[in-house]
């Protein structure tokens, strides 16, 4: 079985996480997806994928601090929209997160999430959950 | 269906983004892939692949100026190659990218392409162009 | 075909990478995995999988006291459990890696190993080696 299904997402600040582990889930239940691989990706430049803790929110704020701090707005940049350190951010995380799919189940740890990263928010995006598999 | 086919690159600086989208379409088309995921992966150990803009060429400019200022060919480093910056900045970038295929395209964003990323070269450089899906 | 099998690890010290191609080949051998690809995933939120160059170990010492300078064990962390390093440099690494698998093996290059990484042990981890193909 293959499918693509698109999901919109809000973001609400410059840089933050947003948790789609349900959304992901939801796609993969509606669609009886079994076992295989579940490939969760962006099609922005300006933005990524990871997984992390979804437990402490501190560890976000820790992120986007240390990431900030070690890739700001720099006014050096030459590309004139002011957010080539989003693009950085986004290339250094990465545009897609790739799951195992295990008798329906998303096989994620127990401290984790997947998040789409806003690094030049806030913006609608939209995100697509592929499976491939059983 | 699967298949992997490999597409030989030539690199022409120590870092660069060489814009591969084309060359991966033409695999994709070439062996009717429908749907699926599109796996481009290198087997080199100092050079990544990723996904970004392809509109303003400063994009690319600012990529590699902030990150080789974070991640200077240090003296420091014991390899005695000088290479230990193109090593670690490809664990960052990553050393594949996955896209969905969707009705034969790769589902990418307007802003996006596929980059190779060259961070030792110039070199000749070889990537892989893998399909899971119908 | 589809599978997946869990793969416990040791690791030894706060940070540090493991080699693991050797056991994701034992698993593809023993389900007789021919054409597809592999995912070989961590189910943590403080330790990645990359893929790096398995000759001169310097490139790992090299790799950690680069990354370490950037992103060190920061005091000014707000995570109480004094980690926040760890969860920032496994975002940037990334959660997995994909490998193509042909004939029966993994396609890596010459000097590419896929690693484990530790960035906050030590530790008993498990990986999930998954194989989506024919």
């Amino acid at each position: 079985m293959v499918f693509h299904t698109e999901v919109p997402l809000r973001t609400v600040n410059r840089t933050h996480w947003l948790d789609v582990t349900s959304q992901v889930e939801f796609v993969l239940k509606k669609s009886n997806a079994l076992n295989g691989i579940c490939l969760v990706s962006s099609q922005h430049t300006t933005a990524g994928l990871t997984i992390n803790e979804n437990a402490d929110p501190d560890v976000q704020r820790d992120f986007f601090w240390k990431l900030n701090s070690v890739f700001p707005q720099d006014v050096s940049f030459a590309h004139r929209e002011g957010n080539s350190d989003s693009h950085i951010k986004a290339s250094l995380v990465g545009f897609s997160v790739q799951v195992p799919v295990v008798n329906g189940e998303l096989k994620l740890g127990t401290w984790q999430s997947v998040y789409f990263c806003e690094f030049d928010g806030p913006r609608n995006r939209i995100i697509t959950v592929s499976f491939v598999g059983d």
